[in-house]
């Protein structure tokens, strides 16, 4: 199967950009303990609301009233699972769109089995690196898993793992992103390319898990979920770029990468064009 | 019923940072999984002690030794819940004041119930936004909750709310501050205002929170409680503000905010006056 | 008993760095709520690969195939200490080394207790403060507990506990590392002194527990335990030394330390010489 890949356009991310900040999206986010208040940060800083609502006796009220649901799976425990699993089926009941972000599936299987059995309540998008995308495509029977992630970090390129992902999202009706040093976000028929970003990324905490977040801001009341997943990645990576030319290293990268997805405004995009 | 609402003076938060400087107050967090590590560091900076111990096992010896109590329910669950519970009775028994953090009360019925009961376990002070204390004010019959919060975030001004508090306070006992624009501080009849502070605080997540614990450690030993909690938001609105002047945006405001706790002094204060 | 102290030599310190950098550790944490985002961009800054994995149902495969775990009781409660006790269990079967952070160890009975039986399963090495040094050591009929900690800071200093981590090596065969203005750190025979680091460290929340993981990622395949203890004591308290030459407070001492710790070089350390 080919597909055609090829670069997003600026004024669809712009466009998409301005649609998410006129709306101030509610992000129910249930994301794992080491990344919340880096995730809650950047969900702000991009003009959504995050919330992270974590009991069983409120995860359902909750993802019914948000716009949005994130489902990571990085620190799951059984009670947390729990959580998880009521609040996707009431984000579906409400309509609600929900995001998974499979950490390190493939590499345990307690959080294999589980997101294997999230990918039947229907995501509307799937954010992982190669390794945990090939993973839940093999799950499927869609890939062969020759490779598995070193803990949390991936062991195959995004390239590797672009059939998977294509595979995955014919058969699950997500969009599937998975991010490397090129991005690749697809619906299994179309299929765009992100080469932006900087590999200093990389040594910083959270940043996948955010934009996770960020793909589920986006995805809240889309038109069009592939364009907005890709405008997700694009936004996250061109701030990236931003807070690379402002860092010394990981430690000075975090604050100038939230000041820019805070910041950046459309009109600019549109300037650069494509 | 009418209440004299004037600025909190300098001369006043000066003492009181330099009561809290020269006590270093223990304070034991019990707080959300998001801002605990911000939390801690808030009250590192102020010149406070901060310690997260959260076991049932534990929570009562330890809310026996410390100084103040901070409960805040934003992420509750039925555990920490149980451990909140036993963490005030022992406060309580103790003669440890503590202070109540209601997140995202009136949006979700569990944590609102479990906020109304702890109201009826006295605590020293309250703080939070606009909705959230109209909301505990109208459980107990002494407004009416036609606000509601949208996930974390107030949709009452704290002016909308000033009536509330005031009545909230006369009924618990509690110092009851309600934040937002301007911060009102009161005790059911003497009203503080504190018109400090800048809006980009809300796009940083934790800055109530950390306030909250704040005035745990002010509400320590306190000889005035009024005036502590009041000092105490004023000290974070100033050292905000300051921040501000170094900040582009969110991701920048941090540092400089937990260095402006952390370097002002006492005459600072006193040489600004009022 | 009388033992030699000196300084470790920067020449030791660049070859353990270079030796760490080389492999990558992937190091599993079990650590405290309140530092988990901190430690792992510690982590990563050095040179290893974090990944917190917590579920009883994950923690003993993981620990199984990582290079080095971590332990550290700071929020203990009975799930996550079940989760601590089945990944020493792993770690100890696999052959992983893995490190023990006793924070607040000796204010809190559950802690202390649980923290004893850890003792027992053999930790490669044990990095606390003065207070929780000797507490460990008392628990073992090793020393006099008459210093209690305040909470999780120590009242008692490095040196005060210097005869109390020498005689808990002995009956553990741990490396103890005990840490204050002068950092100890033995194997019960031969004491390494290292006197570098600054204050301001102890304002920041998370020093002292992100260095346990450093410990742990050093400790991963040592060809001597001693030697690498001393080596990541020795690191983390220079980039220290570096951030605060940069920073203004404690808050912007995070962003340089952690470029510091991602720049530094070993031949950087090398020229420094001793």
């Amino acid at each position: 199967m080919t597909t055609p890949i090829s670069e997003f356009p600026f004024t669809l991310l712009a466009d998409e950009l301005q649609r998410v900040r006129a709306n101030t999206p509610l992000v129910h986010v249930l994301t794992n303990e080491v990344v919340q208040c880096f995730t809650a940060n950047t969900l702000l800083a991009v003009g959504a609301s995050p919330a992270m609502v974590v009991a069983k006796e409120e995860v359902a009220d909750f993802a019914a009233i948000a716009d949005a649901l994130l489902i990571n799976v990085g620190t799951l425990y059984a009670e947390r699972l729990e959580s998880m699993n009521l609040a996707i089926a009431a984000a579906n009941a409400a309509g609600t769109p929900w995001v998974l972000d499979p950490v390190a599936v493939g590499v345990l299987s307690y959080r294999t089995e589980a997101a294997k059995a999230m990918l039947a309540l229907k995501p509307a998008a799937i954010r992982g690196n190669g390794s945990e995308i090939i993973a839940l495509a093999a799950g499927m029977g869609l890939a062969q898993s020759n490779h598995v992630g070193k803990g949390v970090d991936s062991t195959a390129s995004s390239n590797a793992a672009l059939s998977a992902a294509q595979a995955l999202a014919q058969a699950t009706g997500a969009i599937v992103a998975v991010t490397g040093a090129i991005d690749y976000i697809t619906d299994g028929e179309k299929t765009w390319s992100v080469e932006l970003g900087h590999p200093l990324m990389t040594k910083v905490v959270g940043t996948g898990c955010a934009l996770s977040a960020v793909v589920a801001a986006f995805v809240a009341d889309a038109p069009n979920r592939l364009d907005a997943v890709t405008a997700a990645c694009a936004l996250i990576a061109l701030a990236g770029e931003r807070a690379v030319e402002c860092a010394d290293g990981p430690g000075t990268f975090v604050a100038p990468f939230l000041d820019a997805l805070h910041i950046i405004h459309p009109n600019q995009l549109r300037q650069v064009g494509v």
